[in-house]
C-alpha cells in the first residue's frame, strides 16, 4: 500500500488555514472548512498553492499537518463552551472514514470532543478493486467533514495517510496530541482476508503493524493517551463454555489464576485481532499503556442522530459477500425480493449491536478511561442471535411492509460450527451506562426501510458469497 | 530485508549439477558438493557462469533450484540404503543455518533423512549489524555442507532466500517436495525484538508473514506435509497455575471445554510466536494442515554427535546480551573471570534443554507426525531452573576446574516476574521416546570446557544487557 493515500478533493469550499509545500515538490495541505458551505469549487487560495491543478478537482496529498493550532483552539473553545461537556478531550479516530469510524467521529464531535480523523481511505479502494459499493451513496471524506462543519459548526481535523508508515503517524501524533485514540483503522472483513494469500498477508501485516505503530506512537509522544482499540467477539470463537469479558479465572490442580480468555479465531482477519490484543496487553504491562479492547459483535444499521442530518453525512451500508454482514444483507435481499441466504444450518450465533450503540460504547470507554498499565476488555454487543433468528426477524418485519420474504440455505463458505453453545457476557458497558437499542426496534427504521429506499442501487451480483475458507489459494484473485 | 540474501561463496569444491541464468541477468546457481572436499576455490565451471567474478570468492545468489533430481535420487538412495531408517523422509529445515537448525539438519541427515536447508542467512547479518559474534568460529553454510558431505557422504540441499518472499518459497517447495517442514526460520531473540520500533516491527512481520507463507506453501504444494514449528515456552508466560501442553480443560459455570492454553508473552519476539501458534491452529482446522508446535525451553550447549565431527561443523555459541541465553553467558563469564550477571532477583524460572535434546525432539515429532487437521503442542524441555539455580550450578562446576566464580545482580532489563510459581508439563516428548541429557552431566563437557577452550575469542563488551524493555523507543538504534 502506498504510504500516502491520494484523495480527490472536490470541495465545496476551502480555506487552508495552514498550508505548505514540501521539498519533494508535492502539494500538501489540509482540508478545513471554516467558512459556510457554498460552492463546489476549491478556493483560489488553495489552487494557487497547487500550481497548475485544474480548478474544480485537485489532487491533494493530505498529510500530518492540521490547521493552525491557534485557529484550532479558538474555534474549538467556541464550540466547546456551548457544550455541556466540561472537560474537552482530544480524540484521534484512526479509520474515521469507515463504517464505525465515521459514525463515531460525528457522535464524539457532536458531544464536544475535539476530533481528528486519521485514515488512508483504503476501504474506498477495496470497493473499487472488488467492484462493490455501499448501498448508500457516500460522500468523499472531505465533503463529509465540510458538510458537518456547515451544519453543526464543528471542525474535524483530517490526516490522510497510512499508520503502517510510522513517519506519517508520528507527525499526526505530534501535531494533534491526542488524549484518546480510537483505533478502527484495520482491514475488518473476514472474507476479504480469505480471498487469497496476498490479502491474508496484507490483512495481518496491515492490522498488526499498524497497531504496533500506534502503540509506539503513544509510548513516544502521548504516554498518558488512552487507546480504545476495536477488537471483535470473533476472537473468542465458539467455546463450549461461557465467554467472559477478556479474562477468565481458572482453578487448576488446586491453584487459581485469572488469565486471558483463550482465543480461537476463525479467519486471518479475526486472527489479526487476536494478535493485536496480545500485543496491546504486553505494552500495557511493559510500558504502562492504558488500553481498552472493545470486542465488538456484528454491527448493524446505518443511521445515527448525526449521520441522518444530511445525505452527505450518510454512513456506508455494506451488503456484499465480502464486507456485508448477514443482517444488512438480509435486509437488502428482502427489499429486492432475493431469498435470504443462510450459510449452512444457520445455527451460527453471535453478538449483535446497533451502530448507535457502537458510538455510545466508544464514548463510554473514552469518558471512563483505563488506568495506567491496565488492559481492559469489554464485550461490545447488546443481543445474541443465530443466523436463523435473523432470517425470521427480517421475514416478519418484511411482512409488515408487504414483502414476501423467502429464505434459502446456501453452502457455508466458512469453516465454522453451524450449531453450537454460545453465551457471552456483556455487562461491563451496561454498567458504565450503555442504553441499548434493540434490534426489534431498529429493524424497520434503520435497516429495512433504508434498504427499500435505496433498492435501485442494489447490485444482486454482489450478494452471494464468493470467498471460500477452504479454497483460498496462493494465486492472486484479481476480479 | 532483501528477498534474496547474498552469500559470499568461498568454496572448497563446486559442481553445479544444474545452473541457469535468469532473464534479470543475475547469476543463479546452487551449491552442491558432489565431489570430495579438495581445494579452496570455486570450480571453473561455476565461475564461467558467473562472468567476471574473481576466482576464489564469488557472489552467489542461490535460489530455489536444487541439483538435478536424478543425481539427487541416485546419491540419496546410495546413502539411505546403508541406513537403518526404512522409510526415508524428505525434511525441509527452514532456518537450517541457525543455532538449532544447523544441529538439527546434521542430526536428521545422519539419521538418513533427505535434508534441505532453507535460510536467508540473516542471522549472520545480525551479528555484523550488532557487532557481535559467536564464541565458536562458525564456517560458511556452503563450507559446512561441503564438509558434511566430505565426512559422511551425505548431501544437504541448500535454498538461500527469504521465506517472506513467497515466490522463492514456492519454488523451493516445488523443487524439494518436502514431507516434513521444520520451521526454525524466525528472528528468535527477545532482546533483539526490543531494541527499537523497527526491530519490533521486523520481528513480528518476519515471523508472522514467513509462517503464513509456509502454511500457504504447504496447502498449495504439499498438503500432506507435516509442519514442525518451533514455538517457545515463553508463549505461556508465568501463570500461577500449572502450564499444560498447549491446551487446558476448563470447567466454568457448569460446562466444560478443552481450549488453547492462555498466552501471556513478554516480548515482541515471544508475541510473534503466539501469533504463529494461533495462525497455525486455524489452518489445521480450516485446511486440514497437520502441525506440531514445539514450545521449546531455553536451549544450551553447542556440541552434538554431528557438530563435533569437525571444526567446520561447529555450531554457534551466543553469549552476548542480545542473542546469548543466561546459561551460555554464565559459562563464558566463568571462563573469563567475569562475575555471573543475574538479572534482578534471579527467581525467573524456565524450562531448559540440551541442544542434543532439541534435535532428538524434532526427529521424534517428524517420525510420529500429527494427524491431518491436528494442531499438536509439545512442551520441549527437560528440566526447570531458576536463574539463581543456574548461577549456583556454574559456580560449583567452575570450582571443579579451579575457577573463582562470583555472581552479581544487575538491574533486570526485562519486564518480568522475578519470583513466581512455575510448573510446566513436558511429558509428551518423553512418551514418544525422548532420552534427556541432564544439565548436571552436560555442564562441564558441552559448556564450560567449551567456553574455556574459546575464551580468547570472548569480547566482554558484548556480555552486559544493552536492551531495555521499558526504554525501547522509535528512534532507530544503529550501534
Amino acid at each position: 500500500m502506498a504510504h500516502f493515500a491520494i484523495a480527490h478533493c472536490n470541495m465545496n469550499s476551502f480555506l487552508a488555514a495552514k498550508s505548505f509545500v514540501r521539498n519533494t515538490g508535492s502539494c500538501y495541505s489540509i482540508c478545513h472548512n471554516s467558512v459556510p458551505f457554498q460552492t463546489n469549487r476549491c478556493s483560489k487560495g488553495f489552487l494557487r498553492l497547487c500550481k497548475g491543478r485544474h480548478q474544480n478537482q485537485s489532487i491533494v496529498r493530505a498529510t500530518a499537518t492540521p490547521m493552525s493550532r491557534e485557529l484550532e483552539k479558538r474555534t474549538l473553545s467556541g464550540s466547546l463552551h456551548s457544550d455541556s461537556f466540561s472537560k474537552p478531550k482530544k480524540v484521534m479516530i484512526i479509520g474515521g472514514d469507515g463504517y464505525c469510524g465515521w459514525a463515531t467521529a460525528l457522535y464524539l464531535s457532536n458531544k464536544g470532543y475535539e476530533v481528528a480523523i486519521v485514515d488512508n481511505l483504503v476501504r474506498r479502494l477495496f470497493d473499487h478493486q472488488l467492484g462493490i459499493d455501499s448501498l448508500t451513496p457516500i460522500s468523499s471524506i472531505q465533503n463529509r467533514i465540510h458538510r458537518w462543519k456547515s451544519i453543526v459548526g464543528k471542525n474535524i481535523q483530517l490526516y490522510i495517510g497510512d499508520i503502517c508508515d510510522f513517519e506519517f503517524l508520528a507527525e499526526a501524533f505530534k501535531a494533534f496530541e491526542p488524549e484518546s485514540v480510537v483505533h478502527f483503522g484495520e482491514q475488518r472483513s473476514a472474507p476479504y482476508s480469505m480471498i487469497d494469500r496476498s490479502r491474508a498477508v496484507y490483512t495481518q501485516h496491515n492490522n498488526v503493524i499498524g497497531t504496533l505503530n500506534v502503540l509506539f506512537a503513544i509510548k513516544e509522544f502521548s504516554p498518558d493517551c488512552h487507546l480504545v482499540k476495536l477488537g471483535t467477539m470473533g476472537e473468542y470463537g465458539t467455546p463450549n463454555i461461557d465467554i467472559e469479558e477478556g479474562y477468565i479465572t481458572i482453578t487448576h490442580n488446586g491453584r487459581t489464576d485469572t488469565l486471558p480468555y483463550p482465543k480461537q479465531a476463525s479467519s486471518f482477519y479475526h486472527l489479526s485481532k487476536v494478535h493485536d490484543s496480545h500485543n496491546i496487553a504486553f505494552t500495557c504491562k511493559a510500558w504502562g499503556i492504558r488500553a481498552t479492547d472493545l470486542n465488538q459483535g456484528v454491527v448493524y444499521g446505518v443511521l445515527t442522530d448525526e449521520t441522518e442530518m444530511h445525505e452527505e453525512l450518510y454512513n456506508r451500508f455494506d451488503y456484499d459477500g465480502v464486507f456485508g454482514t448477514a443482517l444488512n444483507r438480509f435486509c437488502v435481499q428482502a427489499a429486492v425480493g432475493h431469498p435470504l441466504t443462510v450459510y449452512g444450518k444457520g445455527g451460527q450465533t453471535r453478538g449483535y449491536l446497533d451502530i448507535r450503540d457502537t458510538v455510545q460504547c466508544v464514548e463510554l470507554a473514552i469518558a471512563n478511561p483505563a488506568k495506567q498499565g491496565e488492559f481492559r476488555v469489554f464485550n461490545q454487543f447488546t443481543e445474541q442471535f443465530s443466523v436463523n433468528d435473523l432470517a425470521k426477524l427480517v421475514t416478519t418485519a418484511g411482512k409488515k411492509l408487504g414483502l414476501d420474504v423467502q429464505t434459502i440455505s446456501v453452502p457455508n463458505p466458512r469453516v465454522e460450527a453451524e450449531e453450537h453453545y454460545y453465551n457471552a457476557k456483556h455487562s461491563k458497558l451496561i454498567e458504565l451506562g450503555l442504553q441499548p437499542h434493540l434490534l426489534s426496534d431498529s429493524l424497520l427504521d434503520s435497516l429495512l426501510n433504508f434498504a427499500i429506499k435505496f433498492k435501485d442501487r442494489v447490485d444482486t451480483a454482489q450478494i452471494m458469497p464468493t470467498v471460500s475458507w477452504k479454497k483460498i489459494g496462493v494465486k492472486p484473485v484479481t476480479v
